[in-house]
């Protein structure tokens, strides 16, 4: 199966947040396609967990950072954490607190002619590339909370685009998604060392 | 030229802070043979312009990431700024205030099976790979005082690994390399989209 063939896949199961893997939404076309498919969400909240965008997120502290690659689809993801996030994540505690959220900033990875030519005459012969956070594909949240979450592990999910939340059947794949990480609270992302 | 050959080069232009493609301490061998050659510094403090790590710096807000490639070279990097560097990115700030701080953080990318898997099994046939921020390499920091560092731009620069300072001839290197951004103040990274 392509890339592309799977689409419809891989926008259902675009919602997985922080997972340093899911959440693809490899193309605006394929976002558009779920729309086709299923009303978008009538409110600014993710379906299913009512979760609105955190005020703030994009000041929160940095967690760690992936890459995603795989035919055409290059990403460079973050995560970021709010405070309760972040001290469990450096105290090692699990279950992640009430109140933890972890925020999933995705770009699409976009090559640079200029740094590459810095590159170039600095490291003559080495073929290095540079690659940077382009355009904004998704931001995604999971929020803990144990007793209104308790079905999904005791956490919510949230996946958004351009501000608006994803559909019901997108954030119904978000849990599944996440389950090979029960071991670590359903929680894929590790903390990154400090250099 | 390979990348081995060139590691004499590499770890003599691998202190451009904040560069998002300079920097790059391939292995720590090449460290360790840039120490063989000339006396580390003396102190915790960078050569030539006496930085010391600025305290806190992991907390710090989030300006980008970048993926470097190239050969068996393979990081990922994240630019954090303090209050200052952060409100003139978003401001469009130029040139940075002094008391501006840029800090990288350089990591090896480290392929996960783990996630792999996973993405296997929710994406089939999409040939998925995550890769996750792993070994620290270094910690390079950019310190804007105009009057301080009137000979290289008004910047001071930095490079630590395992919290201690490279040598001064590595420290020659950083100005000339951030010259090509002299029209951005000298620097390379660029504030990324908030998704």
């Amino acid at each position: 199966m392509t890339l592309q063939r799977s689409g419809r896949r891989l926008g259902a199961l675009a919602v997985c947040a922080a997972v340093t893997l899911c959440a693809l939404y490899v193309t605006k076309s394929t976002a558009q396609n779920a729309n086709d498919r299923q009303a978008p969400a009538a409110s600014n909240a993710s379906p299913i967990y009512g979760i609105t965008i955190p005020a703030g997120y994009r000041d929160w502290r940095l967690i760690s950072i992936n890459h995603l690659a795989g035919g055409k689809l290059k990403q460079l993801r973050a995560q970021l954490g709010n405070d309760i996030a972040v001290k469990a994540f450096r105290d090692g505690t699990l279950p992640f607190p009430d109140g933890t959220i972890i925020a999933a900033l995705h770009w699409n990875e976009a090559a640079s002619e200029d740094n590459d030519k810095v590159l170039a005459t600095g490291f003559p012969g080495a073929d290095l590339h540079s690659f940077l956070a382009g355009s904004a594909v998704n931001a995604q949240f999971m929020v803990k909370d144990s007793k209104k979450y308790a079905a999904t592990g005791g956490w919510g999910f949230a996946d958004f685009t351009n501000g608006k939340p994803g559909d019901e059947a997108l954030h119904r794949t978000c849990f599944p998604c996440h389950a090979p990480a029960k071991d670590r609270d359903y929680v894929f992302t590790r903390y990154a060392p400090t250099p």
